[in-house]
């Protein structure tokens, strides 16, 4: 549906919408309808939310994660255990952690993850500040807790080839039957690979 | 998934996002973290084109269409049949009209349906303007392209029991079988609609 625009106005805010990823022509002009039902303020209120999301929001200067101030609330926090760096690939990892309500020590988001594919190499990662922050000692374990794919691997292989030399430990997430799976829709290489790193069974495992 | 968000202004944007139709908060969040990767001329660009739909978008004072203008480009197009008045529901349904480029009338746009189910009655709309171009003359037709639905129905009869007594020639949109359909597929009713107002077939008809 190529549709011609009865204002100039409109159809700017269509087609910027339809920049977003999974909306197109007919889902942004919808969207943009819906809005223009909506008053002043509340329209003033959205234009505001995304421009200060480019003047106001932070990065944290310790880890890369968002944030209001110049350090994240996790680096911030002193309850939390600043001896183990959980080596992530992008903020929503760092959300979707938080979430499990599993871990407590802090973060280091690399922005990435290297993939010639992509053009993205180790540089334009956030790992020169990851090794200052190891440097500086105090690191027990860095957690890799990338994707389980080739990329994933790759930039794991090149972070502990690169950072191991200060003898820092490191660990990489658990592979295995994801909880509350039958076997018989396990893929065979998780499966595989779950069998060759079998846990102690003891009456509290499971 | 409810997650905590590590910057109250990225979870401003992803609330505000989350209040058009269709995108929940995990969408939401995915399209705020695109944003997040675009420089901040991008989101300023962004957030003014939602802002300038409450402070600079027009709405036609003829038509009630969107435009710029005081009259949009339909109303002052003097090439425009503008004795022959469309009644449509919404803005989308002039675009979606002005599309097929078979029309060369000028529109109305109603802002809506008689729905007492929605709490909308005839004052809602724009009828009360409708009726001022009628009584000021010169309207040799009312085309009434609402929706083939019961509120549709109701409201095409209500502005025909309201405006005929101004002796304008009112019509409705065609009811029949959709071009490239099987009849194996069509709907019963519209089916027999169609036979009841079956047209001349000539060679040029198809």
């Amino acid at each position: 549906m190529n549709l011609n625009y009865p204002s100039k106005l409109l159809e700017a805010a269509v087609n910027e919408f339809a920049t977003l990823p999974g909306i197109g022509q007919k889902t942004a002009l919808r969207l943009v309808l819906h809005l223009l039902r909506q008053d002043r303020a509340a329209l003033e209120s959205f234009g505001n939310s995304v421009i200060r999301l480019g003047t106001d929001l932070k990065f944290c200067r310790i880890c890369h994660n968002v944030c209001d101030a110049e350090v994240c609330g996790v680096c911030d926090d002193k309850r939390r255990d600043q001896s183990i760096i959980c080596v992530v690939e992008s903020i929503k990892d760092v959300m979707i952690i938080e979430n499990t309500q599993q871990y407590r020590g802090v973060y280091h988001v690399l922005g990435g993850i290297i993939s010639p594919m992509d053009g993205l190499g180790p540089s334009d990662l956030n790992i020169n500040s990851l090794e200052e922050r190891i440097k500086q000692g105090g690191i027990n374990e860095i957690i890799l807790a990338l994707s389980a794919t080739m990329e994933g691997d790759t930039t794991n292989f090149y972070l502990y080839r690169r950072l191991s030399v200060y003898k820092t430990a490191f660990s990489t997430l658990a592979r295995g039957v994801s909880i509350g799976d039958e076997l018989e829709y396990t893929d065979e290489v998780t499966l595989g690979r779950s069998l060759v790193n079998r846990i102690p069974f003891t009456a509290s495992s499971s």
